[in-house]
């Protein structure tokens, strides 16, 4: 655990995303998990399965904060190239591993390890494995790039492998403060300035929307719990006062 | 309409979805329906209430796609910055409209419009608005750029008024191909001979899992019917070989 902020981006890796056919679940999960751990997921990007695409998005993400992660296109089919779009982005050869290989063989027989099928050992060298308990084709970690399967329940355990290996932050805290009734428009001015005052502390709020109405939750995220709660209080007090104010 | 490709990527403005606290729900929708019009969503974005992030990632992707759609950001509160970024990154001076206050009128009272209600007037100069059917702070459209709210009923208003004024494409036409039964490692290879004889057409096979295994689709995308029916009757029958072949 650091005491600087650990960053991270999120690279989404599929043609069936950008169509609209397949409806991503992985940004949201693994924005929540980051979060958790401390380590700020600072951009997302979602990419096709288009080669040169993919290695500039890597190359420019993994300069640019300390982990990146990816999903999607490391299966045994054609439009499946993240594997040799990462050995090409870290500028590394790539071929079939055996250790993959032996992770592949606990769930494929193998007379039955075509050429397709090995492809999912195709591993960039330097690489360490991430390991699937679901269908055993293995994930991979190399230098700040962590590469995970599409599919949510294999991403999901990936994630849960890599995790150990991986420098990680002081969890944020986040205070979720309700301003049901109260519209942002009344609020804003005052919410704002304490939010300038307060300029370690991330400070949102969120509308959502139904065909009752608008119900507004502020959310004060940050990792000094003194300064929080001063925020907290100053922000309950100024409700507090709207709502007294306001003619009902 | 045009015969040459429309393209687009979508910016997804907000502190909220990179914590995990909001799911987003914009990118599958807009995906789905800018496919609808044939606009090819090629790239999507994520990033934070951050002034220079935000505009670095509109000037990135206006200049290289046909339309930037953005959700996010356009509130009364002080986080949200997104008109001002977009004024920022097109060079032009912003301002409260008068065209937008009006709009603003037919919900607030004008006893009640205070300064942070008028920040949701606040519209670059140069920019057509874009009504909001709900809570009546409008979206706008400068140059190539659509701007839009956050909250996923508000987005989905705007888009439907403003998509009658966008240069559409030919609409993609998608055929599905069910896979169920056949392990993606056994059609891999003849799947990938006919993506490769087909580039004009997009081949995907994709996988999803369930407790009860894998199913597999095979979905091929594209504009000409008549390369599209053979590339199914192509897959269709290397499918039929498989099972046939397959020892039961």
């Amino acid at each position: 655990m650091t005491d600087t902020p650990v960053t991270a981006a999120l690279l989404v890796i599929g043609d069936e995303i950008l169509s609209g056919r397949t409806k991503d679940k992985n940004i949201g999960y693994v924005a929540e998990y980051l979060t958790g751990l401390g380590i700020d997921l600072r951009e997302v990007r979602v990419v096709p399965d288009v080669e040169e695409e993919i290695v500039a998005a890597v190359n420019a993400l993994r300069a640019r904060y300390d982990h990146l992660f990816t999903t999607g296109g490391i299966g045994p089919t054609h439009d499946d190239i993240t594997a040799d779009c990462i050995a090409k982005a870290f500028g590394v050869p790539i071929d079939v591993d055996p250790r993959a290989v032996e992770m592949l063989l606990q769930r494929i027989k193998r007379e039955d390890l075509n050429e397709a099928r090995l492809r999912m050992a195709r591993i960039p060298q330097g690489a360490d494995l991430i390991e699937n308990p679901i269908s055993r084709a293995p994930g991979f970690r190399i230098g700040n790039v962590v590469v995970m399967a599409g599919v949510p329940a294999i991403m999901q355990a990936m994630l849960d492998n890599v995790v150990p290996g991986l420098v990680k932050g002081v969890p944020v805290t986040a205070v979720t403060i309700e301003a049901t009734g109260l519209p942002e428009g009344l609020y804003a001015a005052g919410l704002g300035k304490i939010a300038a005052s307060h300029a370690d502390l991330s400070i949102g709020s969120y509308p959502s929307y139904s065909p009752g109405g608008f119900t507004n939750q502020i959310i004060v995220r940050g990792r000094d719990m003194a300064l929080l709660q001063e925020a907290e209080t100053r922000i309950r007090a100024l409700l507090d006062r709207l709502r007294t104010e306001r003619p009902s």
